[in-house]
Formats: C-alpha cells, sequence, structure tokens
C-alpha cells in the first residue's frame, strides 16, 4: 500500500498562482485610512519591495518563480502528499484520507515557502533588513532562515506571552541570526503607548504588527515583512495546492473535500486556490472547507467590513472579516490562528460562497491531534489540529453514511516547538475558549465605521 | 543543480545487512559475569524475544525486513541523501559534500529504525510492555511511538539531566502513551541502592539502563529494549546504508570519505556497514571515520577489554572501548554521546583496523552546527555536529590541496528538541569538557579484570 506520494525536483511547480482573474468579481482593494481611497503602489513604497507590491496587485494568473527562490525551495520541497492509510483503519472509515505535509520545511511550517521570496525580493532591491512580527513563532523563524539564506538581518517582535513561554522557537531565530523583542517593547512608539496603559500586556499579533510596521517606515534600508493576510502571500503558497494536484495524478485519485486550517489564511489558501481554479473551470467540484478556533472566529462570527490590520491603526484599511482590531483572543495554544481579522482575498471568496468555514473548539482539535500522532507518528502543531478534528468528523460521516469520500487536508506543520499545548491537553488542563457573544460585541464595536 | 537524492518507496530496501560473515575475523561474544562463559540464548530470554536473540548471534548475511516493519518505515522512509551546495559554497571548498538525514523520521532522528522492529517483534510473541533507558530523549520517544504502532506499553527511565532539563521530550514520549520516570528513581532496586549513596544523584545513562533491565527481567509480561549497542541494533540501521548506497547510484558519484558519529555506534554503523561490505569487497575504497566528543572518548582514549553495558552490572560483560562502566561523563549537550562504551561490533572493526576514530570539542562542532543551520538550513542535533564538524576540516583540507573528495556525512537528527544546546552556545556559555587525563585513570580502574 503506498504511502506516500512523492514528487521529483524536476517535477516541482516553477509558477505561482493568482486566483484574482479566475474569480467572479475581484475583490475590494485596501483603502488609505486618511483619504478613504484605494491605497497606490506609492503607499506601500515605506513597507515592501517593487516586486512585491506588483505581485499584491497583480492581475496575472501565474507568475514565475525566481531560480534563486526554486534553488532554495529545493531545501526541502516537492512536500509529500501522504495517503493516512492507519488513521483511516484506526477510524473504522471508508472515507480515504490525505494530508499534504509541510512540517518538512527548514522551521517545520509553511511559512519558509513566502519567506524565502519575500527575503529574495527584499535582498534583490538592495534592502538591508527585514522587519516583522511573530505570534507562536513559525512566521518569525521562517524569516529568520529566509533572510540568513539571502544575507540580511532581521528583527522580529515576539508578542509577549509567546516570547516568554515558547523560549524553543526564540532560540530557533537567533539560531539563523536574528534579533528578537519581545513585543510590546520600549523599542517604539506603539510598544511604548500600550507598555505606558499596561505595563505587564503579553501583547497580541496587532501590536506586534504596529511595531514592526513602524520601525521599519522609520528605517531607509529595511523594508516590513508579513506572514500572512495579504495577497502576494497567499500567492506564494499555491505552491502547495499544486504540488498536491501533481501528486493526485500520482494517485489515480481526486478529493471530494479539502480542509484546512485558518489564521491569517495563507495555509489555507495555498491548499486550496489550485483546486478551487479547477473546481472554478468545472474539472473537479470538491467541497471546501476552512476551519478556525472558536475562541477567535473571525470567518464565521465576525463582522465583513474595512479594518486597520494592526492595533495601532498604522496598516491601510483591509476589508475582511473581523473581530475588531483592539480584539485581543484567548490564550489558545494555536498561536497561528490567533489573529482578529481575515485574508482579505479569502474573505472575499468567502462571501462569494466558493468555500464553507465552521469553528472548533481546542480540545476536540487537541484529541484528534493525539489519534493522528500515535497513528500517523507525526505529531501536529496546534494549528492543523483543527483541520484534522474537521477531517475526523467527516471521516466518521463517512463511517455512518458509508460513503467513499477522498478527503484532503492540510497538515501545515508539526509540533515539536509546540510540546507544552500536547502536556496541557493530556494534564486535563485545557478549555475550549469559545468565545462570548459579549465579549464579540465590544470587540466588535472597535471597528471604524468605514466602507 | 539537483539537491536532494529521493527514492520511491517501490526502491526502499527490503533487507537489513548482518556485517559479521563478511569480517576477516568474528567479534569476541559477550560473557556471562559469574561464569567467565559466553552467554547463551537462555541467558537473555528473561530481556528479549526469541526473534531478536537470533538476530543478535546470526551469521546471516541478510535478514528480510517484515512487511509490518516496512509498512511503518514507509511513514519516513527511504529519507533523503542531501547535496549541501550552499555549505560547499560557503566553506569555498572543492570537495561534494553530502548528507543523508535521518530528521525525517517522526521523532526526528535514526531510532525509529530499530524501534520499530524491535517493537514488532516483541508484539509478535505476546510481550505486553517494553521498559527501556533514554538520554537525551532520542531512543525513549523512538521507542514510545514504535509502541503506539504496535499497541504496547512503553514504560522509560530518563536519566534525570535531561528529564528535569529537556521537558520537551518527555512530552513527546506522553504523547504517543508512553509513561516516563526519572532515574535514579525510587521505582528499582538499582535506583533505590545510587538515591541512598546520592539523593541528589543526577543520573547516567549506565544507571538508566539498571533500571529498565531490573523492571524487565522482573516482570514476565515486559521485556527490555535498547537503542544502541547490541549487533541486532545496528543491523537494523544498516538500512540507511543501503538506502544511501542506491542514492549514491542516483548520484552517479562515489564516497571518498564518510563520517559519522560515535555513541553506543548505532548511527555511524548502519551508515557505514554498507560501504565497508563494498570496500571489504574491493568496489569501492572510502575512508571511514568515527566522531566522538571529547568528554567522552571511549574509542580514541577507552580500554579494549570486558566490561558491563550497565552501572550496577546486570548486563552480560561485553568486550567493547570502555572508560569504565562507573564513568559518568560531563554534562555535554550531546547526550547521546555520553555512554562509557562502544558497540563492541563497532569496537572490534576498529581494532581490524576498518575505521579511524578522532575526538573533538563541542564548540567547534556547534560552529559548525550554526554554519550548516545558515546556509543548509536544518539545525543539526548536537550529536551530528561532531560529523559535521569532522566534515568541515575534511572539506577544508580539500580546499587547501585542491582535491574534489566526495564526503558523506550522517545526519542522524534534527534539534527541535535541543535547542537550549544552542542558546548556551550562542551565549558564549560552553565548554569542551574534554576528559582530564587523571579521571580517565579513575574510571578505567572500574573495569573488572576479565579477559
Amino acid at each position: 500500500m503506498k504511502t506516500k506520494y512523492i514528487l521529483d525536483e524536476a517535477d516541482m511547480p516553477t509558477r505561482w498562482y493568482n486566483i484574482i482573474p479566475d474569480l467572479p468579481a475581484p475583490p475590494p482593494p485596501p483603502l488609505h485610512p486618511g483619504t478613504g481611497q484605494p491605497v497606490g503602489p506609492d503607499d506601500l513604497a515605506p513597507l515592501f519591495p517593487q516586486a512585491l507590491i506588483a505581485q499584491e496587485v497583480s492581475g496575472e494568473r501565474y507568475i514565475d518563480i525566481p531560480e534563486e527562490v526554486l534553488d532554495v525551495y529545493r531545501l526541502w520541497r516537492p512536500s509529500p502528499l501522504y495517503r493516512a492509510h492507519r488513521l483511516e483503519k484506526a477510524l473504522g472509515t471508508p472515507a480515504r484520507i490525505y494530508y499534504k505535509y509541510e512540517g518538512v520545511s527548514p522551521v517545520g511550517s509553511h511559512k519558509p515557502n513566502t519567506a524565502v521570496p519575500q527575503a529574495f525580493y527584499n535582498a534583490a532591491e538592495g534592502v538591508q533588513r527585514l522587519t516583522t512580527e511573530t505570534g507562536a513563532g513559525q512566521w518569525g523563524s521562517a524569516l529568520a532562515f529566509a533572510c540568513a539564506t539571502f544575507g540580511l538581518e532581521c528583527e522580529v517582535w515576539q508578542v509577549r506571552a509567546s516570547y516568554d513561554q515558547k523560549p524553543y522557537r526564540k532560540i530557533m531565530m537567533e539560531t539563523f541570526g536574528a534579533t528578537v523583542h519581545p513585543s510590546p517593547s520600549e523599542e517604539t512608539e506603539s510598544g511604548r503607548k500600550i507598555l505606558a496603559a499596561d505595563p505587564g500586556s503579553t501583547g497580541s499579533l496587532g501590536i506586534a504588527i504596529s511595531e514592526a510596521v513602524e520601525k521599519a517606515a522609520g528605517d531607509p534600508e529595511a523594508r516590513y515583512a508579513l506572514g500572512s493576510v495579504l495577497n502576494h502571500v497567499l500567492m506564494h503558497q499555491t505552491i502547495i495546492g499544486e504540488e498536491a494536484l501533481k501528486q493526485f495524478e500520482l494517485a489515480g485519485d481526486t478529493p471530494d473535500v479539502l480542509v484546512g486550517c485558518t489564521g491569517g489564511g495563507s495555509n489555507f489558501g495555498g491548499l486550496a486556490f489550485p483546486f478551487l481554479r479547477e473546481k472554478l473551470a468545472g474539472r473537479m467540484s470538491p467541497e471546501i472547507r476552512a476551519v478556525e478556533p472558536a475562541a477567535c472566529p473571525s470567518l464565521t462570527r465576525g463582522r465583513y467590513a474595512y479594518d486597520f490590520g494592526d492595533t495601532a491603526g498604522l496598516t491601510p484599511l483591509l476589508k475582511m472579516h473581523t473581530l475588531g482590531h483592539d480584539f485581543i483572543p484567548d490564550p489558545i495554544h494555536a498561536g497561528g490562528l490567533r489573529y482578529h481579522g481575515m485574508a482579505p482575498l479569502l474573505s472575499h471568496i468567502y462571501e462569494l460562497g466558493l468555500i464553507d468555514a465552521l469553528a472548533i473548539g481546542q480540545q476536540e482539535c487537541f484529541a484528534a491531534g493525539i489519534q493522528f500522532a500515535r497513528t500517523e507518528g507525526i505529531i501536529p502543531a496546534p494549528e492543523p489540529t483543527h483541520a484534522l478534528a474537521a477531517c475526523v468528523r467527516e471521516a466518521l460521516r463517512c463511517k455512518e453514511t458509508g460513503e467513499e469520500k477522498a478527503i484532503l487536508t492540510a497538515l501545515c506543520g508539526h509540533a515539536h516547538l509546540d510540546l507544552p499545548a500536547y502536556a496541557a491537553y493530556l494534564a486535563g488542563q485545557m478549555t475550549d475558549n469559545e468565545l462570548a457573544e459579549e465579549t464579540l460585541a465590544e470587540a466588535l464595536a472597535t471597528v471604524p465605521q468605514t466602507g
């Protein structure tokens, strides 16, 4: 029984896929918070290199991956597509379960797929250093690795709660040569303001973004890098789905259901968009399902409105599903899913009715994670346990109905640096932190009355 | 430029290689400490299942890998062989550097290659539970994973120093369903004896082995599993070298130098023995080089003599290079290399002059590890940084002489669960702990006057 579908380096995709020209309507543009007008390339130039700004607004269906980026991708790509024979057997399901595994990357997640091209384009335009934020640390370590590869300096603001509780990620970033600050920090105006109001603040992604953006905007040799949310980031991740399509051909199968977790949306979009292209073209018809944590349910319970991407209001206004830019989610273990908004492109696609979404509490997710570890050997990161929980639900439905569906799951990383989350689950110390109605109402009140 | 040489599952070796029949002389047998006579199968039956005892003394050149074991191997095998283009460029060497990477396994090291068959053969003979020891935790987590796979209980004694300092490994073992005790423990006579003499004992591999052996010997439903040292363990690891031989064929190359780190010897033997077979048959002529830490240099500075495998003297006497079974190495970060002895089979091969050995201090090793991480992306476990340091030395020699050698390095695992070691190095808090002459003399005085 074939377990892994492996592509040779020679079969690695050489283009990223931009879904925008294939959509029935274009996504609403980002707006300048002062003028209320769409932002132009000049507005973004202090933060991003020209090549990435061009990709952000591109109408081209495919963009060639530079040879220098392919060279680095080859350190771990193509990533394997697995058939989960052992999990299927444990569940007693007639479903065929597949998972696309991104944990083979240097930092153990899908994040280097965009960190590497972002570092490359910045280096190519003479940028000296990149600033960024990180929550659990997956994005920060990916950018630290990518910067080491192209000789850039890297400065990371890590959410204070993670900085203190997950020291391994910080060491990984420093091993790759990066400088790491806890956020909020005294290094920026945004950080000092937060600390003045709340000296014990444990931070949030929104605050850390403010700090990194502020630092980059004030240093002409620096630019800023974002690990999710933006169009170009989601596009870089489509190499995942393009590979998976080729691997399903090898397997002689087609997915009936595709599930992925959503934080900012890049892991989900990366796997789903190439399959959505095939669906829109009538070549296959998978149900496509986004899974978010009950503690931070932006797609299923947020408002679709223009809001800031960060807490201090330094970014353009983005039309997205948002819980309010001031919202600080409860400290669940899936740090990568704790963001108040959702990628505008993914929000738009959800509004178009092209994908479904559901929210799941973390206890069910970790139960699925443990079952997966004991059958398939890989201990999944807290984020993709959400996709696994939805996958298990679907497989058990198939068991009831007898349907032999093919389910494809995005396994975007392993848990080696998140093991304390499993310790908490095994010790019975985990709660779901489902977002209360009242808290949601308060948070939504901070959404600006624009657009 | 090709980066990875990947084998399809269909090309995975289906036999382990037993080097013993190909050696010019057989290795000296283990002796019963009471009688001084070679131990027989009956002596080993309380500790090991019949199938593994048969493998331990087998004269067959090849042993078929059971289909059930191949099924589990396919979760991560065949493992990749990499060409280190980026490291070569950073070193400016004309050498071609290759590394065989075992960090793709569920627990991030080569250990599951033997944990899986050991669990399988025990389960097949009706054993209910396995006991074992672990130092840094790599072996314990591999056996925990393997036991989960075949429905066995797993009880692990982890050296107290690691248990306290490296909690992530313990969580990994528990996630796979194992029970973990710090060693020395109150669970065994051996442990209680050590604690009575030294209540603050931080333990050693030798002590942990005593505890696990004692527990298995006293429970008819339990057996014991060892992660290195024994013939059958080294044999299970030869799948590494067999794959690498096929991958070098794909690369159209032949190694001139092969370097691996040695603790108990299984990682080194696993890669080296198939190449040594080719060398003994005159089909290639690589130099084969074992690298050990300066703090625990059993091959280069130990005595070749019969000694116990554990501290309490519960094991048979093994003819090996030993620093004395009472020796407790300084707490260097490469926990997997802190064993007082060396595999008898590898010791014998060293005495026959078929391999070289050298010892390196850990600071040079971590410098090589950092350089490797920043070029190749993988942060190597502390153990294989020793092989990398020797590889860098060889590559720099080639730079001086202009020789275009092909160097093959055993990269037996990643450092995700050992990152504090890198933090210590980056903070300048690392010393080499080279073994002092006086300490060595004291330690060797504990070697029994047998044989």
